[in-house]
């Protein structure tokens, strides 16, 4: 136990907005979070955004009247808003600050003429893949080596899609086929178009505070941050594996877990279709080679064993990038709250974040947070 | 006292170097860094950066053969590498992390095609106002009000770069003459070319650690980090001055310092030659009034009362963004050590670091970053 209470989250609505500037978005999530709170103040503020330009935490939190206060803007790729939550937990958990706001903010939509592509972030990795091609290498490989199949792949964002009909702030929802998933177009074989997660703006918060041991009262159990190694192109395991693994092993250790199907929920880094495939192994959610069969079995979808992503997670809530690992703590504190309506997961007490960024760097992952929040009574 | 050492610091060259990537600058930095302190690895790192691209840490650490640590990338304007240097102190103090590197680094000549203006930053505050324009209307200000002469004004380039001519890192140094630097031209009247700061590409590193009580460690007194209020058209200050105030308010109220004659040589954010000005007076180094006096009565000189900015500055030395706040570091680590040649401040015990950034965010600074060096005996 880290001693540190989600005392509030919030979000804004998720999806291409591209007339609601970052200040607009982040009133919403923050509004949210201090009302849910029942705070009007924090003590310190940590942000995080990939893309969004320099001095944007200061100009926006001026907007919302936070001044006068510490702030600190991080970047970790799509952990960014979980590494904010990190190391905002981490000033609660030892005292710096009493109170501390973590914010985490996107607006894709226009920080963009056309994709995300490793020219933009790494002179020195001009491979020409973009981010969904990364991936689909990745699903490449592991329908080569039969460890899952197109229609298992499929039926990854099938489930989330479903699930996301119960979310009013998700991007995109639908009951989907897994035929009509296929046959959406192709973006990065094997990846369809429904297999990955759109460009979004948004933004989500959460206030922090030393848990004072209400019976309603959310609390972060463990917390792990790591960066990837150097990445070993005869590894066994397809990129973004190993450091899945590591992090949560170190988050597991931590909360000192009896065994993983304590965990009653996750939201995890289901970028593209195969990153749910690859994470639930990773994590351990599912056994090794077991991933490809989850969500077409039924496993990981409500009413299954382990729900993963009730929210709709990044394929159907979007991706913002600073935005989506905060959203993911919203959705998992009100999982454990028993407040998340259509798609709650019956008696949910402890749940799973897990983020994981980069792709660009020659590492096995820029960064990993995997944190477990739980409801003790 | 945080019981936090600084083990080790490096640098690399300061000037124009387009042809250097970050890569190369980081190098010289981290490898002087890793061999002052006499360590091989570390088991955290945090970057400072304002205009890096995303991902950049993770790229430039690679290269650098460290991976597999958790590393958080930090933005806060000019105070970018104070900030990254007070969030690995933050970690060493708590026992998060044992060996923490805090690395700062900036490519400002390949960054922009041309000025740092608040549009590029901030679509609410379209003002016009580039960075030259925002100290310049501090220092007409002055001005208006007799606080400062042009040729006071001037005489804080005279010092600085005449520090400079004993640090060969420096990017300018030279022996001017007020009527000189009052010649330069006329960049935002009333601040002339040699009274700002230039374009600059470079890196900086410190490695920190545990104290060990060692006769010549050098280790973090206190150290506050502050954000700006809300912007004061009416403040009896010019910009910049209150969060200055208040951080170093905070950062002496931790070290529990009987007098500010204590401290015995300082690295401040001179960007401008009016930044120095108000930024003594802010620090009380000068007492109200005097900041204009100092440097040309020779009170913040090498040899005088509490030489300030002994490396030459971000006037002379130069200021790539996130670097600075390290560079400040190295600086000061070296004066209290005794190292800093012939522009060594003879028997300095207690030294200071300021840096503050921001600007263009309708705040009075968007970070500032105060910390106290000291070597014990």
């Amino acid at each position: 136990m880290t001693g540190v209470a989600v005392l509030g989250v919030g979000t804004s609505h998720f999806g291409r907005q591209p007339d609601r500037d970052l200040v607009a978005l982040a009133w919403d999530a923050v509004r949210e979070a201090f009302g849910d709170a029942g705070v009007e103040g924090v003590d310190a503020v940590w942000v995080g955004t990939v893309f969004a330009p320099a001095g944007v935490a200061q100009r926006v939190l001026r907007a919302l009247g936070i001044t006068g206060v510490p702030v600190v803007t991080v970047e970790n790729a799509c952990a960014s808003g979980t590494t904010a939550f990190a190391e905002a937990c981490e000033a609660v958990r030892t005292g710096r600050y009493r109170r501390v706001l973590a914010l985490g903010l996107e607006q894709m939509s226009t920080a963009f003429a056309g994709a995300i592509v490793p020219e933009a972030t790494d002179p020195e990795g001009r491979t020409g893949l973009a981010l969904p091609a990364l991936y689909a290498m990745s699903a490449a490989r592991l329908l080569h080596e039969d460890a899952v199949t197109r229609e298992q792949l499929a039926a990854v964002s099938v489930k989330n899609h479903a699930h996301a009909v119960h979310n009013p702030r998700a991007q995109y929802a639908g009951e989907y086929t897994v035929a009509q998933v296929l046959d959406s177009p192709m973006i990065a074989d094997p990846l369809t178009r429904l297999q990955c997660c759109p460009t979004s703006d948004g933004a989500a918060a959460a206030v922090l505070g030393p848990a004072a041991g209400g019976a309603d009262e959310v609390v972060v159990r463990s917390l792990a941050l790591k960066s990837g190694a150097a990445w070993n192109h005869r590894s066994p395991h397809v990129w973004g594996h190993d450091i899945v693994r590591d992090t949560a092993a170190a988050a597991y250790a931590q909360a000192g877990l009896d065994t993983l199907d304590d965990i009653d929920v996750g939201e995890v880094h289901d970028a593209f279709t195969v990153g749910e495939v690859v994470t639930t192994e990773a994590l351990g959610i599912t056994a090794p080679g077991d991933g490809g069969t989850a969500a077409a079995s039924g496993v990981t979808a409500l009413g299954g064993k382990t729900p993963i992503n009730p929210s709709g997670g990044l394929l159907s809530r979007g991706h913002p990038l600073g935005a989506t690992g905060l959203a993911q703590i919203a959705e998992i504190t009100w999982q454990l709250r028993g407040v998340a309506g259509a798609r709650q997961v019956d008696g949910a007490r402890l749940g799973l974040v897990e983020t994981m960024g980069g792709g660009v760097s020659g590492l096995d992952g820029n960064a990993c947070v995997v944190t477990l929040l739980e409801r003790p009574r």
